[in-house]
């Protein structure tokens, strides 16, 4: 798997030591992204580790060469990293996709691949429910990079018959989550700040609806799209239970006293890629793949931050 | 400009130079993309030619501070060249626009940006006329990163407040096009083989629509849209006259007797990237920018043949 030491790539990783599966971890480990040695605390004899970029090329086509299937999670993720720093997104999130695909083409065509797509993708919502033939007007850098992804995935699958599969991700939140600082989302920092009793800051009041899903759940999704014929080729949009901002500051709230909760103006730069209420249709996983979320956010906000109060110092430094 | 030395760059450049504007020429002159030095015979004292690779950003923020507006003509063109090598064409097609638009931020946020977009973000047309707001579905490499660099020109727009435009352009032909290999469309190998009277082959019997625009109107097209407040932010296609490629295959054969023209089963890697018909809704060039197209298909032709005929070894080796 791609970005294996990252939030969702490690409670994979967890899941599939679990099922005594053959695992290569592949990660970047790049600073200030979601890969920390410590959330494979535990596995680390169970797995194979590469700390390898997935821009080397070279490297990747000795890795890739055996492997059945590739959870595809290596990505940036900041919204807010992108604007400022495009370039870097770019080759990230679209040149290093290009470069496994290609690779995957050359050295291991029948290779099953799940890419992990994001909602970002549909950029501010035409209509609600958002389904997967939602018009795709991403309104960020990184969610035009996704995008790009996205559609190489499933160009190589038309073009060169191999077997990929996209699951288009909303906020997913648990465990080995990067918490440390602002920019990967905005439940991450509320449970920072849950952490350390500190102020949850909610923009324009906090009305806006997200869909929110537990991580076991979002990798319950992709082992079943890995293995499920019926995936091949398809895009699945994932959801959960919707909430507003200010319900999940105050949930939060509760469960961590101490933490307080202000309402202040947007910041411009924010507003101007923020896309308002979001939740999709998921009828198509569900019906599909058979997939429903099983975690409710109030106890996988408690199970999240009763992890993080154990592990504290390996998440907030 | 950038892609100046390019077919329709270049065209571009000479009627600027007409008009007496300052012009500054970039291009790369990469090996068997559309940069042919000959292209700017007869303007080279009246233009400043650079050749510059758009990859290249320190030369970029040099030449980019002075301008007023830029035609952002550079691109590789060619479906199938970005089949076997995606890497390169994601590189020069999405890597270096976002290169250019970053530069411009920093040192030129004031600057008029016409992007050559292209029809080919939509993929298979899904209904027919194709207009702005069909779905864009590419079935290419190529497809893939030019609407990335679209959607990137378009986000600088909303985010950052510069003045971005992109025209989708359809299948455009006339003299200075790159007609010596067959890979950068059917219209410049029916040329091709029209001028050494040598045999056209129809894929599949030749009754695929296309719309065709000559390349004279395709540059009053770039002056509109540069000179236009109401461009702005707006994505155009463009149009022209409908024909089958067999009508055009005969109609090249007309121009130059001692032609064939024969029909040939579908190559299959073709035909798995081929669009089957399309033409273009462009209602909305016409009414906000009042562009029509003045040049018929026959007439195009004819002028582009008898051009090509003048400099054959400047375009044929």
């Amino acid at each position: 798997m791609t970005g294996g030491a990252g939030f969702i790539g490690s409670n994979l990783a967890h899941r599939l030591a679990a099922y005594e599966a053959r695992v290569t971890v592949l990660d970047s480990l790049l600073p200030n992204y979601g890969g920390n040695l410590f959330n494979l605390e535990g596995v680390r004899e169970r797995v194979w580790l590469t700390v390898t970029d997935l821009r080397d090329v070279n490297a990747l086509a000795y890795l890739i060469g055996e492997q059945e299937i590739i959870f595809n999670l290596a990505g940036q993720v900041s919204h807010e990293d992108s604007m400022t720093d495009p370039m870097t997104d770019l080759d990230i999130n679209c040149r290093s996709q290009a470069a496994l695909l290609e690779t995957c083409r050359h050295h291991n065509r029948s290779v099953r691949i799940v890419y992990a797509s994001t909602r970002q993708v549909y950029g501010r919502p035409q209509y609600l429910p958002v389904d997967e033939e939602h018009p795709r007007s991403p309104v960020d850098v990184n969610g035009i990079n996704k995008l790009s992804a996205e559609k190489y995935h499933l160009l190589y699958h038309h073009v060169h018959d191999m077997w990929t599969c996209a699951l288009r991700l909303t906020n997913t939140f648990g465990p080995r989550q990067l918490i440390k600082h602002a920019r990967q989302g905005f439940i991450a920092w509320f449970m920072h700040q849950g952490l350390v009793r500190g102020e949850i800051q909610l923009f324009g009041g906090g009305a806006q609806l997200r869909e929110l899903t537990y991580v076991d759940d979002v990798v319950n999704a992709f082992l079943l799209a890995a293995m499920s014929d019926a995936a091949c080729g398809q895009i699945f949009n994932l959801g959960g239970e919707r909430r507003s901002l200010a319900e999940l500051a105050s949930c939060i709230q509760q469960l961590c006293p101490g933490t307080t909760v202000t309402k202040v103006p947007f910041p411009a730069d924010r507003l101007r890629i923020d896309i308002g209420d979001y939740y999709a249709n998921w009828d198509k996983v569900r019906t599909m793949l058979g997939w429903t979320p099983r975690v409710s956010v109030e106890v996988g906000l408690e199970r999240s931050l009763a992890f993080f109060r154990e592990h504290l110092g390996h998440y907030i430094t």
